[in-house]
């Protein structure tokens, strides 16, 4: 088979430009055994692509020079040497973006798109369901009653965050850019609030929006977002710290949060999270989401981008200009 | 009796200047029922007392502007209404500034100098070596064998933090500025390594110092140190938010801890503590310390400024001059 492929061959300095990248096509090798062959239909594009591009110690290691840029993928096998897969079966896997994979059978996870659309397995039943269910669940600890809130909320992880939270009894106020986000996050998601970082004073709107001040914050963006939200928090809050897309594209130190002593006035957590940490539990975890989705309680929107792999490298771009609303994934 | 008093008559910009506090001499007036007159003997110097200072919001009522500065004071009783004191007891209670004092007695706790000296219990088994003990313990959780760092490492606090994280089994590592902090932390507090934040690259010496990374920070100064701890820290890192004395006298917004996300990078998490939430268990604390202390496990160094009570604002520069080793209290 003709195989496209984006590979990363300089890292970025500042926002990934075009010569980051090269695009080149090869031809798809034997399989060996237990291997399969997977034709990649949607790639799941995250902030998190960002630090995989620099090099130096991080929670995975970096994107080598001249390797295919990692990215998960959903699609369809065309051929198998593995036991447990045969062409026609849905799978995700660690793809990386190219228009076809070679992997060992055990690196993929069979999906099921009658029951949800593909890309939806990268989305809400993907990592990004997943980073929100238990960075929300197991480091945010909502409790009934409590307010939650969450920046990046029309995002991919934001918005199961919130989706969730409201399921678990609490206020959710969520952060976006815009009145189309803002919109979307509560007409269709269901949020209590919205409040546009883009207009107007944030911590005005945040502290009318959050009356009983801020149990939980969810954080997506960093920057000046956080250091606001650090000035609304209650006594034992909990800030989980799930990315910072404001600041990844950043070419100066990052702005910390100034305003971290509120942490100490109100006793209160900043914890990072990681979402590969829960690997064993996220059967659990995909099974009770599915549920939720089930019962029409968790929306799992997708933005669909067009253009193939070649359009991989203006389609990362959409995510830190915003353009999105709901998990963004490129159609191959 | 004649009472000399200092009272806080308007709110520094910056480092508290002269023209902050006002002295006064005053009579004492007439016990009423159930109350003490406490002679004070030392005052407890701390670095709260500049928030306390401050207007607004925070995990304790502001001094009013006219009001006695609120300290805690260790003394002697000299007439009693209340049953359970009597001429002659040891105490210590929050006096406030001045040389006299009237309380309830249930406002006042015992304690017995033939034990430890008077001012260790303003130190040691006092306000400082709780925050030590369960800002270290509960909310830092070291384990054998992890390494622990601390800053203010010579300070009231650090001293007690590094020498319970040694009796816990843990590598110990102090930040301290000077030479002579630094000798009397390693020799006198038995504290593994200590580094001095006034010469040479801090990074390069701490990671010297902490050839397993670090496990626990016990943060007591803010700023550029926090900020260069957190480029060190192990997975599942816990810093505890103690204090920020470099940061209380800042006029402008304090520096945000712009290496933050390594928070993310290792799941580690960053809290704040305020001993008071620990009120129900001072007493099992203090009995376990007072153990130690008896054991020689634990060095409860006390730094006696003189002058009496109208020494009260040069004193209390000391801590932000980082003149004192060990507990800053004021003879009376």
């Amino acid at each position: 088979m003709k195989n496209t492929q984006v590979k990363l061959i300089a890292r970025p300095v500042g926002a990934p430009t075009a010569d980051c990248w090269e695009i080149i096509e090869t031809e798809t090798p034997e399989l060996a055994e237990n291997q399969i062959l997977i034709q990649n239909q949607y790639l799941s594009i995250d902030p998190a692509m960002r630090g995989w591009m620099n090099e130096g110690k991080s929670y995975i290691r970096p994107v080598k020079i001249g390797e295919v840029m990692r990215a998960l993928g959903a699609g369809v096998v065309v051929e198998s040497k593995h036991a447990d897969f045969k062409a026609g079966d849905f799978v995700t896997a660690g793809t990386g973006v190219q228009e076809y994979a070679i992997l060992d059978g055990k690196e993929a996870v069979k999906v099921d798109p009658s029951f949800v659309p593909l890309p939806a397995y990268l989305g809400t039943l993907g990592m990004s369901g997943l980073t929100g269910y238990f960075g929300l669940l197991d480091t945010g600890q909502p409790k009934e009653g409590e307010t939650v809130v969450v920046s990046g909320a029309a995002g991919a992880v934001g918005s199961v965050v919130g989706q969730i939270a409201k399921i678990k009894g609490c206020r959710v106020v969520g952060i976006a850019g815009g009145a189309d986000k803002c919109k979307y996050v509560v007409e269709e998601l269901g949020f209590d609030a919205c409040v546009d970082y883009k207009v107007g004073n944030l911590r005005n709107q945040l502290k009318e929006a959050c009356p009983a001040g801020v149990d939980v914050y969810f954080d997506n963006v960093g920057g000046e977002i956080l250091d606001t939200v650090l000035t609304l928090i209650n006594l034992r809050a909990r800030i989980v710290i799930c990315g910072a897309i404001s600041q990844y594209n950043a070419t100066e130190k990052p702005v910390g949060p100034s305003n971290y002593l509120s942490l100490l006035v109100n006793r209160a957590r900043m914890e990072g999270i990681v979402v590969f940490d829960n690997a064993a539990n996220y059967g659990k975890a995909v099974k009770e989401m599915a549920g939720w989705i089930a019962q029409g309680k968790l929306n799992s929107k997708v933005y669909v981008a067009e253009g193939g792999v070649r359009a991989f490298p203006e389609t990362l771009m959409k995510l830190f200009k915003g353009e999105n609303t709901g998990k963004l994934v490129l159609k191959v």
